[in-house]
């Protein structure tokens, strides 16, 4: 099975460098200072270069949503119970989430996809990819077997050809999964060589004290497991989660077919952790949309080698920061196209300074 | 005259706490942990009491783009000729600025006011409220008399009511003038008692020689003028600029009709800084869209109590950073309406944490 991961991460080749400099010259033509549209011009040409395009339009662009349970919860880690992770799955099928609002005003699709909530969902929309019914406890073992990890990154994988063959151009990653801020830390800690104590947040909302369980628990999950650093599957199978493995094969399915991929926040910064760790080159294929209200998410970008274009104390995921981003994916193809040049203008060029 | 715009001021009645509370209520029965929309949910309560309306929503907005020019361009402190205004009017006009493109994205309707252009233009979208053609160089003398800076804070009052009596809902800054960030900065140093190497920026993009003369410049201007600082009006016009003048009128004007007004970078940042000098209360009605490249540009909005909700490097202005905040002003409108509750969907509320 490794051996069908590695084929599609083979695959994976940089941007193309010529579009991106026909982008820069583009942008030092049109009617403004030479820089003065700041992270938008360096977003018009990274777009560029991963759309081979100097002028790149996304007419078709999809939120997947990755859902799975964490046998975690059993150690009280969440301020929510873990049915709630199947009652958001109606919410999300039903059009009722936050990322669904902001998918809808971004004017992108939300796939959701189950591939490991613990329990039975039944609806039109659902993407049923289950791998299994949920992690184990990862503070007692491992999360789940090395095969079914494999297994999880390759639904993502399946799932980001999918939505190309179905002419998206562009994808966002989302998750739901009650528990998987414990999950997405203890994988920082693992691949990163971090302490839980700088990688654990307060999640969905929990207090100081439960701050200090979740820690414990994941030091002890990274104690009993003792996850190699050197194996991403390795750090999924032990203490990783069955979303992050998902939208982890997701962001290198994206990339060995050059599509670009807007990360959401911290579990989406996990599953691009395990990305780069399995295909370093994938990196040049992601947006960075937000930074997070969640710790750990600034260090997660920092590891990944980029800077996020929002920060607005977002700890939400479901793809809520991704689809806000659009905007701006939307704005530099705009500006591409639409704004005057100077010469087009009749305006005069700056003076040498 | 100052009794006209002390008339205007003197009906800026603060944000409606209730309607602000009961937006705090409706967040937090929305499917999403409390607070998890981080500064989409503080932007939400101040649009709530600014709107009176806990689920509002602005269908006419406007990009009031005010130009002027600026005869201390005589001193050599922009790195393009005074041309470029007239020139870069008729790009507005003709809606090939970076604005048009982005305010196109936003939905919104660019005005275009000349107020102070050196030179005549003709165009049949242009409104025309030229109160003198450009100003005189303020680092020899006042830029202009006492008397023409009040009738440019009533032209811009005046376009505020305009705009909203053509069904606006909110505004955003705009300008245009080359030359603008040198008075944006002596109006700065005058309000706010800061050194002109500290709220001095490199504008279009001057060079390191050319902005150490634009500080001696703006020194020279203060110390040639001393503006008194508890008069903002006489700062306007030893030290100001027409369009700073007339965007200060419109905040004003947007203010007194309970409009939420988006500020876009520096100049907008100079004007709300003369309109919180006129009238304290207006602030409450202010909303900062983005902080700018533009050093100077953050000591402004901690003066003015406000936090950018962009971040992105942009030193264009136009009303650039405003118009791409309208789609955070759109997301939480959407956010308010057509996210689910927590009954509504059937999902368990946190537990206690």
């Amino acid at each position: 099975m490794i051996a069908a991961i590695q084929e599609v991460t083979g695959r994976i080749t940089p941007p193309d460098e010529q579009a991106a400099l026909r982008a820069v010259l583009r942008l030092n033509s049109l009617t403004k200072p030479p820089g003065s549209l700041g992270r938008l011009e360096e977003l018009a040409v990274r777009l560029a270069g991963i759309s081979r395009d100097e002028q790149p339009s996304y007419g078709k662009r999809m939120v997947v949503v990755m859902a799975a349970d964490h046998g975690v919860c059993s150690e009280g880690v969440s301020a929510f119970p873990q049915e709630v992770t199947i009652q958001m799955a109606y919410n999300f099928l039903n059009g009722g989430a936050a990322v669904n609002v902001l998918a809808r005003q971004g004017d992108a699709e939300v796939r959701f996809v189950d591939i490991g909530i613990n329990g039975d969902i039944a609806h039109p929309q659902l993407i049923d990819r289950k791998v299994r019914r949920g992690t184990d406890n990862m503070a007692a073992g491992p999360a789940m077997s090395r095969e079914e990890a494999m297994r999880a990154v390759l639904v993502g994988i399946q799932v980001a050809q999918e939505a190309v063959q179905d002419g998206a151009e562009l994808l966002i990653t989302g998750e739901m999964g009650i528990g998987n801020t414990t999950a997405s830390a203890a994988v920082l800690c693992a691949l990163e060589g971090i302490p839980a104590e700088a990688a654990a947040g307060r999640g969905t909302g929990i207090g100081d004290e439960r701050l200090q369980h979740k820690i414990t628990v994941i030091e002890r999950a990274l104690e009993v497991n003792a996850p190699n650093p050197a194996d991403p599957i390795d750090v999924l199978s032990k203490v990783g989660g069955l979303e992050i493995a998902g939208l982890a094969g997701l962001i290198i399915g994206a990339a060995a077919l050059r599509i670009p991929v807007i990360l959401d926040g911290f579990i989406s910064g996990a599953a691009a952790l395990v990305a780069k760790a399995l295909a370093p080159e994938s990196t040049a294929y992601m947006i960075a949309s937000h930074v997070s209200g969640e710790q750990g998410h600034k260090l997660m970008l920092d590891r990944l080698g980029h800077t996020a274009l929002l920060d607005l104390g977002l700890r939400l995921g479901e793809g809520t920061g991704g689809a806000l981003c659009l905007h701006f994916i939307d704005a530099v193809s705009r500006i591409m196209r639409e704004m005057a040049t100077f010469e087009s203008a009749g305006v005069s060029a700056s003076e040498s300074v």
